[in-house]
């Protein structure tokens, strides 16, 4: 039978391109173009945790990559290179070649180059253990970070929210949902996108921006809270889809605010810049939606409002668990 | 009580240095100078694999580091930053507070700055799961690779090796030691010291160099396939500490050739400049010893002799398990 490392040479094992050495040294080396500086970023999926222990394996390879490609995306970085750490209870090859499968069509996708890793086992009935380290470029002093949003910017998210979140509840069936719906749903959190494309098109227009992996409604306030003011969102402008408006109100607003899995891109820019922020969101191909300003520091790094400007206290709805106060 | 992030937070940040932008964005962002190239690796650190669930989380802090420093020291490459992640079955934060001041103690010692990681909670049992990338910076185009021995290169290694072996077969309770010696090798494989000081002496000295992390015999035999050539070793050469020549002699090669855990350098250069190979050990510290000589392919990627140049089946005599045929 094949040791884990043999099957780990036969379907992770690619030849190089960009870097300057890849797999199979003590360490891989890499160039940066000039005037460009690094972005690296790691994340670490747990079995029980992050996804089923039963997960589809190619499902989870994608998703393994997607869930660091959205902390590039987030700066407005290309992706370069990953390094993998597996810690696998068992050497399945099935598993392991279905979930190179997912990993490489997406590495692939965005041009990245797996440079290293590392292979272990498990004790028996050890926890099944995912690492991937992300490396990216992005010209020097350019790149979008929490701390850029600047008094008077509108604050957008892409795509729609919540979705991840609902279709979790569906597999766990706290929630009903037609065939398709749930297919769509289940997908999003299976499958997430990262926005690398629209990160890129943001670049010298978004002031501040991050990923929502977290609910919006807590990493807006990460938001707030690193650029110092305060984000007023208006719950009755977020973008979701019809899965979600089909739900009732408070579990579309708890799936919308506080799901995570998103990977949605939350940004502020300019109203000067509105046209082309919209453009950016045309050339990507994912919708991007205003869904409140930036205002001088408050009471709380996120404030929300209704539709006459009337604040709204969340909390009082059971949201005070969500971090954002 | 304070949440596994809190801890985090309380005991992992601190301000940067080097860094353009730490830990606390979507990504670190991170220069390299002109001439340089970054070299990256990643190693993963599983309980109940490579440590005893119940180890002491200072030590356990310094070896998740020091595995790590170990890689860009076989590469002659300078130690800059690190990320860290782990999947924690608890929050504990007498463990957390112990862990950071063993990894911190390593880090600052090298000048290493822990931009980023991930901290994750393990389902209730789950398997502490520890994963460091590492960051380097080697003058490009000289970093010392597996791949750079040639016919009639010295083969060299340095320190002594196997006493972290003997320190693991003595916790087993699988080897008689005195105090002292007993404290000795269980430091060696708990405290294990990375020799970057010599890797970086080694630059523009050595031809193909790779650290000995999983036992000398497999080790050599990298270097061996990776340069087309056969390191050909004495093993009556292996330097041992007192501790392992007190040692059976069967249990003693065993340690010293299959062992795993030394984080000595193994590397060859040529007869020319065996007196530099000496003033790097000198400069960094630790002993060198010649233990062989590079020949042109043979029968296998490492060839055993004994005294009087005469081959050794070390097969016969039970290591064919080793991985050196």
């Amino acid at each position: 039978m094949a040791s884990e490392f043999d099957l780990i040479a036969r379907h992770f094992t690619r030849p190089g391109r960009r870097a300057h050495l890849g797999i199979g040294d003590d360490c891989a080396l890499l160039g940066l173009a000039p005037g460009q500086e690094m972005a690296v970023s790691t994340d670490m999926l747990v079995a029980g945790t992050h996804f089923f222990p039963a997960a589809d394996p190619r499902r989870l390879g994608h998703k393994t990559l997607a869930v660091n490609l959205s902390d590039l995306a987030a700066m407005g970085a290309t992706p370069r290179y990953a390094l993998l750490s597996l810690a696998l209870p068992s050497a399945d090859e099935a598993w392991i070649a279905a979930f190179a499968r997912g990993f490489f069509a997406l590495a692939d996708a965005h041009q990245v180059e797996l440079v290293g890793g590392d292979t272990t086992r498990t004790p028996p009935g050890g926890t099944l253990t995912l690492n991937v380290t992300i490396f990216g470029e992005v010209p020097v002093g350019r790149a979008l970070r929490r701390a850029g949003a600047k008094v008077g910017d509108d604050v957008w998210v892409s795509g729609t929210l919540g979705d991840a979140a609902l279709g979790l509840a569906a597999l766990k069936g706290e929630a009903a949902l037609a065939p398709a719906q749930r297919e769509y749903c289940v997908d999003r959190l299976e499958m997430p996108t990262a926005r690398v494309e629209l990160g890129l098109q943001l670049l010298g227009v978004a002031h501040g921006m991050l990923d929502i992996s977290d609910g919006l409604a807590g990493d807006a306030a990460h938001i707030g809270r690193a650029s110092g003011v305060s984000l007023q969102i208006e719950p009755e402008c977020l973008p979701l889809s019809s899965a979600l408006r089909g739900q009732p109100r408070d579990l579309a607003l708890r799936c919308a605010l506080a799901g995570g899995d998103d990977y949605e891109l939350c940004f502020t820019a300019p109203l000067a810049a509105r046209a082309r922020v919209q453009a950016a969101g045309q050339a990507a191909g994912v919708t991007v939606t205003r869904i409140g300003t930036v205002l001088p520091a408050g009471a709380a790094p996120v404030l929300w409002i209704d539709g006459e400007g009337r604040a709204l206290d969340l909390k009082l709805a059971g949201y005070d668990h969500f971090g954002a106060a």
